[in-house]
């Protein structure tokens, strides 16, 4: 029941996992990845994996807080709580207890673009997990009750987790600022007077129009026979009616930026100032053919890791930064945002660090990179998938991630040909058309006694 | 046909029109205003006004930019240019034609919570007008030709009134900036992207849904008798069909605000810099009861003209601004926004002039102002009034601003007893609780050389 956020903050814990996102197409032995529909419409993907007797079982929902009606934020991240309520055929926990009775272990996210239920077993418990997840897809007993007991949990969730948080107060305000249109610009835990408003005709308006098997896609990696996985996907799933009609997912799209904007936030809590620039890109959905590569390796070289511009120039070099990083969100179904962040180190001034970054990115966007270096962004790269590719969940959330957003299995598996394919000419491209100060938002946290930055 | 924004260049130009619309109860000739509702659920407000042989007709239909379906921004817009098209029973040009030859004016407007439709002519023509105002309520002939003919033009207007316009294009990033999710941060014109795409489809759902007499309110200034144009607007709106049943106007609100946010175009076509200040505020109709009229008084004293604090103090004592004020935003259905604003002169550096600007908020919010103070401002606004009482059109245009925005008829006619009510400590509390500078949003527009302000 996490939730999965995109703050600057967010999104370092969850770098690995975004390296993860985008690994090569095959699990470890090989094998080979299986994609098939059933009759009601659910998309199912099996990732054979025969390392060790365990099963990812994850149902991923193409409804996210982006999809949500206008008023109604936070109702994407509602419904995933609502989900692990009682349905007509079993009691509130009974999942939960049957998945840790057989050493299981479960969970559930929301994000822009989708919500995502999974569980990770023994290949023998899969079909009981199929069966609990086609029961809880539409027999949900929605009581005033339950509404309100769970609302009471999320606004709680949002106090302790933003509100409480001067970092999470920020984050939401710049993707605001950034967003000036595009539904990104709204948290995906909700605003505060929306979520208090939710209400039971709210949630089963929503749980009827998305929680179908044709808004859904199953991904099964792990010990199991495709074949098998079907057979038991039908009789479970495939038991589920096949939802109205779904219109294509098309939102509200950004204007062009023409100003440079700021955040600032100034709170007795802070006690190290740091600041993060972001700009408004294409994502692997919406970009031309090879651009959003050509992002992903230009974050990389700039500022993805200890071996990235930045670290060294800032960090090592002038010591002037405590952290100082870039990172770009390719998996989104609209245009997303790249991003550069730092910090200052002992007697450093948070302007230093900001004009050194700054200094960085006017020299990647005019000087463009070496051949040698972008081979090296690509060889760490592959390096990090490798890894990612013994993580049995990672490569379920690649897949899951993917199909969510607009992508499909051949888009998964081409992905480490196409990242190979890009050029030193299209880094500089990337960074001279996308990265420019003028068209930029900078959110500033700083302590109280700095206000005035 | 034109657009009536609410950036700060036309704010200022509005400034004489937005007193009027704060103008008190009653006519010149003090008759009584009469208001009733037809059949079909069109209000009728005549304001009886005997002074020359001349009225005002205005239709306000209850549908503003703000109300418009996620991603079809500029369709209200587009609406009032479409309503100058063919009928089924009169030719394209035939209306305007019609006014015309009786040597009248006519004219429409489209703002964030209303569009209008107006002329004034001779009293003799007042039932002819009601007739092709009740034609066009409903028999819009909308071919895929008129709209794609009529989308060429709003497509140019926005290009060489906002595009063409750096003070354009920085408002516009401003209230996007300063609303994160309340509509008003969206452009009354709409974002080019999506005024591309409407198509008759849109034009035809947006018209059956708001183009309705239940949807509307009749406002008729001049020298006429109630009974008489009650008579006749029986027989013309009352015989328009009453429309399906509208939902409230309810809208997401804006959450509140936690930061400071700035928004810079540096631009080679400015000359001279300047700055604006906003701040989201009630507006009357969401205002607990004389929290507005507080408001009204605080951009008065601070701001509202050649007595203000603002000029007196940086433009005629100093000497550092060539202009500087305030103004409040009113009359609109949701939370508005309070606005100071600010030119160096001479030698003087904008960020003295914002300082200076600064300084007299801190000034206001820490002490107050003098009973003198507020009692010559209610007296200039009085005396405004007065003049606006004078005009047969600023009448017209309170009255049914008033009624667009959630107000009736007893709120115009009380409104001027309640601005006499205010005291100092509302307006100090005002000024206290709204005006924080860490909690605003600042345009800065720059010429090219003062880039970095």
């Amino acid at each position: 029941m996490t939730l999965n956020t995109r703050g600057l903050r967010a999104a370092l814990l969850a770098g690995a996992l975004a390296l993860a996102a985008q690994a090569p197409a095959r699990a470890a032995d090989e094998a080979e990845v299986k994609d098939f529909l059933l009759d009601n419409g659910m998309e199912v993907v099996v990732i054979p994996d025969h390392r060790a007797p365990i099963v990812t079982h994850m149902v991923w929902y193409k409804i996210g807080s982006a999809d949500e009606p206008p008023g109604k934020s936070g109702i994407a991240h509602f419904f995933e709580h609502l989900m692990f309520k009682a349905t007509s055929n079993h009691a509130a926990g009974e999942f939960d207890r049957a998945v840790a009775d057989i050493g299981g272990s479960n969970n559930a996210f929301t994000s822009y673009d989708y919500t995502a239920f999974h569980e990770t077993v023994p290949p023998s418990a899969l079909e009981q997990m199929m069966g609990f997840e086609a029961d809880r897809m539409r027999n949900l007993v929605l009581t005033d009750d339950v509404i309100k007991t769970e609302r009471d949990v999320i606004l709680e969730e949002r106090r302790s987790r933003i509100d409480g948080d001067p970092q999470a107060v920020l984050d939401e305000e710049v993707d605001a600022t950034l967003w000036q249109n595009q539904p990104y610009r709204i948290p995906v835990i909700g605003w505060m007077q929306e979520m208090e408003q939710l209400n039971r005709e709210d949630a089963k308006a929503f749980y009827d129009t998305f929680y179908r098997p044709n808004n859904a896609v199953v991904i099964v990696a792990g010990d199991v026979d495709p074949d098998a996985v079907k057979a038991m996907a039908e009789r479970t799933y495939g038991k589920v009616a096949r939802g109205p009609y779904l219109r294509p997912r098309i939102r509200p799209v950004e204007p062009e930026q023409n100003t440079r904007r700021t955040v600032t936030l100034t709170d007795a809590r802070v006690s190290v100032p740091s600041f993060s620039t972001q700009w408004v890109v294409p994502s692997y959905h919406t970009a031309k053919p090879g651009e959003a590569e050509a992002l992903d390796l230009l974050a990389e070289i700039l500022g993805g890791g200890n071996r990235s511009r930045l670290y060294q120039q800032l960090v090592v070099k002038q010591g002037i930064a405590s952290e100082a990083g870039a990172f770009f969100q390719g998996t989104m179904l609209d245009a997303t945002n790249f991003t550069v962040y730092g910090s200052p180190r002992g007697d450093a001034r948070l302007g230093d660090v900001e004009a050194a970054v700054d200094a960085e990115i006017a020299r990647i966007a005019k000087d463009g990179v070496t051949d040698d270096e972008l081979e090296r962004a690509k060889t760490r790269y592959v390096r990090s998938m490798i890894f990612a590719r013994d993580k049995q969940d990672d490569m379920a959330n690649m897949y899951g991630s993917t199909l969510a957003t607009g992508g499909n299995v051949k888009d998964v598996e081409e992905w480490p040909d196409r990242i190979r394919k890009v050029t030193a000419a299209e880094v500089e491209a990337a960074a001279a058309r996308y990265l420019v100060l003028d068209r930029s938002t900078t959110g500033y946290l700083l302590p109280q006694q700095q206000a005035g930055n």
